[in-house]
């Protein structure tokens, strides 16, 4: 797949921030996508229109929405709940809605406190009122690779939901992997069969790190013909079933493994690292990025200095292998 | 690959404990092999026979020996540098050693401070000695897939150490990626390469989670037809150049994904996680394992407590994907 292109989708300043007990002032998050706008992402996911009482950690959208450089290239999207939220966003001139259910029913009555249907005909509004404009619309699909209170969900339920929101004129549909419960083999029958059930949407993979398998359902889906997914700088984003956990796949790692296999992501690693190495400051705790910590494959280290006999006065690694 | 047998072998007590601060008391190490003889492992490493200055973490490698009921079915390894810990192992009744150097010349000057040439005539003689008795003898190739002082490690260079080792009639090659340096594509290509050209060595793939990649890795070596990997409980062997990073690839996420996948590991993954709920005693600090925290895919939770209006009370996720 030497050179093939590749979309990266930044989600940290909303799947990752609005986690964080620690609130993030607007002017660090501002800085902080404006950073990342250099980078080379194919769109950032900037903050959420949700209430400012259920997520106070994203209560200033409006002001970073406004405060940030937009650049050319970069979509610009934000996560919107209802009607309320979506015209909140357009009046932002957000470049496209994420608009967000599961899949599985218990799930959406616990994250979103209404049942599928419910969701379904509110998002079904949103979507009516962001169609009269020129707003792309992407669903995300929380729980579609498994629930964490129900287990499996079946193919065709993710497929059935796909379909009718394709039938509402959704431009794309991410499949979210919510509590890093997807394995390889899964994940690639399930991206063949949206491939080639809905060629026409822009499809995006969302995995989450949580059971480490992050990395391996990226190849997976790779290898099933997706080209687009989100990660999460540093590898921001919890699972509050699973304190200590890492959460979103760590967008640094998911760039450096796909670019070192000939992939091209257009994201400049360098600046990624350095931009993520800001985060413990901003959230008030170390990330779970390896990468960050282990530096990239070619970050060579010299020599430990040797001794007066050629040999290395300290043995730099314990002998093993 | 339904039902297909993959190999997995156990190198905590080796690779793990030895860059441990803490010396795990020898009734707990005896104790914890004991433990993991059940869990259904093809092979464990159980020890290291090296200096006891050099690696004081692993000073009653015979103890440990001596003192664990081995069971039929499991090859019970060690590793031996030089034909004084061959001599030691021989006379425990090991099933197999296991021989170390690193195809990089800077690495293996560092790790074990002499050059690969001095370091091959000393294995050879090692080998020369085991091949007296029916003891098997493995060659873990450290830095095959990268050497973090001088960077890429052309593939030829790495075939042609197998080669040099496959002369002296060694039953097994590991091909080791030891700061985890391997990534994807990289692995599928030298695996291709090596089962082809040594169809009849025992093959092992050694990843590390250096940089988040074992996994995926992991997934290019079976395609590639590897069928056995080393891994280590709760994620242990951490990397010296990287503090902080994950080590080895953690046995418990390993097996969790390849069953997942369909393949037949024949490892007990509750017995699994159960002993790796141990380390952190033994050890005096937490592990690498996301699985550990997290809990299988299929460790349902119950939804949360409904208030009267049948909505749950609490919002136990954040409005996200």
């Amino acid at each position: 797949m030497k050179g093939q292109p590749i979309f990266i989708q930044e989600v940290a300043t909303r799947d990752g921030f609005q986690n964080e007990a620690q609130f993030v002032d607007t002017d660090d998050k501002i800085a902080l996508v404006d950073r990342l706008s250099a980078c080379g992402y194919a769109k950032i996911e900037v903050t959420s229109f949700t209430s400012p009482k259920a997520i106070p950690a994203l209560r200033d959208a409006e002001a970073v929405m406004h405060g940030i450089k937009r650049i050319e290239g970069v979509v610009y999207t934000v996560l919107v709940p209802n009607t309320r939220g979506a015209e909140r966003a357009l009046s932002c001139g957000v470049d496209e809605v994420n608009l967000v259910m599961s899949v599985s029913e218990s799930h959406n009555r616990t994250n979103l406190r209404m049942g599928r249907e419910q969701s379904f005909a509110q998002l079904a509004e949103v979507i009516g009122v962001v169609k009269q404009t020129n707003v792309a619309i992407n669903v995300s699909l929380s729980t579609a690779m498994g629930c964490p209170m129900e287990g499996d969900i079946a193919q065709q339920e993710v497929l059935s939901w796909m379909q009718r929101f394709a039938e509402l004129g959704v431009h794309g549909v991410t499949l979210c992997d919510t509590t890093g419960m997807a394995f390889p083999s899964q994940v690639g029958a399930l991206c063949l069969a949206a491939c080639e059930r809905f060629p026409t949407l822009e499809l995006t993979l969302h995995f989450h790190n949580t059971r480490g398998m992050a990395l391996a359902n990226t190849l997976a889906a790779l290898e099933a013909g997706i080209d687009r997914f989100d990660a999460s700088l540093g590898g921001l984003g919890g699972c509050p079933y699973a304190p200590g956990a890492t959460g979103n796949v760590c967008t640094e790692e998911l760039v450096h493994m796909l670019e070192l296999d000939g992939y091209n992501t257009g994201v400049n690693l360098t600046e990624l690292l350095a931009a993520s190495a800001l985060l413990p400051r901003l959230i008030g705790h170390d990330v779970p990025s390896q990468l960050l910590k282990a530096g990239r494959r070619m970050d060579l280290h010299s020599m430990p200095s040797l001794a007066s006999d050629g040999r290395p006065k300290q043995r730099a690694f314990a002998t093993g292998a």
